[in-house]
């Protein structure tokens, strides 16, 4: 992908502000597991993810975590560029999930087009207001919604990633996307394959009734 | 307060759009308990508070609730103004907590503002990120602080609030606040007062030992 596809306002901009992002910005490789962001003190810069999927999650002081959000081709990573914005702070943690291949722009160059332009500073905002309503939704899930319903829902979503009903994924995997204890998940899903609803297998969990499943996700 | 006040980039502005600001307020005054911004369509505007309280919430379909931050003098509201913001979309309620005086600025009058002046978009930014890190602070609160260390370091900012030890609050309006069930703030507060940390009675929690409540609110 290039640059100017993740901005859908690119033909807006100026030739020069178009020119300081490309010049900017440097490609960047990160193997499955690579962090890329954990301190609010870190700030690699705003990443363009053209290939493979991020996962933003919170870490807890005892080594707990919840998954905030996922960054798939064609999204931007506002948070590896935080110290760009002064209000923004956070212990959130930013790992590659898979093979990914990003444009990274580094933040000096971005807040300088921000300053110089309202077009540019409002498009950030609107990164920023939905990553917003993305924290806000989890949080209604956390709050109002039962485990069984978040684990279906995080299942289906899973299988829609891989593109494939058979999940290599641990119950310890999901504890942590889910940010529950493992033994939680574990009675949960023996449940869920006892209804039919998945068949499990070490290190595997394979959808076998994906009505039932999105029945209950949805409720 | 003057609206130059909420804005410490007053003075950066040009003429004409401080002028714009200006003639695009009015002044609104509620009555505590005033609900002034409950669905995504509502679109009062941007708050900018005066005097008083407001209380933002989310609420479940089951009618529990959970606050998300407080706004107190000089604080601007900016999802009483989501239509501005094509990404941010959340169901959270805006409640007078006490009785509220504040500058309504129109949406189109500040979305204008907003498109024309970088300075003005990435203000309107930090407001949000601002927003944003309140709602990740508490949801680490909800996922990994117990309950009552949360409970403790409500009663603690309430006191902060209201200028006294004494609370008028009851065991409901507090299981609201901190999105969880009446009868475990109950129980939780009874044995804060076994443990000699508070009195309580009808309608009311006084703070008896403040600094047993701030040593468990901060563990």
């Amino acid at each position: 992908m290039e640059i100017k596809e993740f901005f859908p306002i690119w033909d807006k901009m100026t030739a020069g502000q178009q020119e300081a992002l490309v010049s900017g910005a440097r490609r960047q490789v990160l193997k499955k597991g690579t962090v890329i962001h954990r301190d609010t003190e870190d700030c690699a810069g705003l990443l363009l993810l053209e290939e493979g999927q991020l996962r933003a999650y919170m870490l807890s002081e005892e080594g707990r975590e919840i998954t905030v959000y996922r960054l798939l081709e064609g999204d931007i990573c506002l948070f590896s560029a935080s110290c760009m914005i002064r209000s923004l702070q956070s212990d959130i943690v930013i790992e590659a999930e898979r093979d990914s291949r990003m444009w990274v722009i580094s933040p000096g160059v971005y807040r300088k087009l921000m300053d110089e332009s309202a077009l540019i500073a409002n498009y950030t905002n609107e990164i920023m207001a939905s990553r917003l309503t993305d924290v806000m939704w989890l949080m209604e899930q956390v709050m109002w919604k039962s485990l069984d319903r978040r684990l279906a829902s995080f299942l289906l979503e899973e299988a829609d990633l891989e593109g494939s009903g058979s999940l290599k994924i641990t119950h310890e995997m999901i504890s942590n996307h889910l940010g529950t204890a493992r033994e939680v998940v574990t009675r949960m899903l023996r449940y869920f394959q006892s209804e039919g609803m998945v068949r499990l297998s070490r290190g595997a969990v394979e959808i076998t009734d994906r009505k039932k499943l999105e029945k209950l996700g949805q409720i």
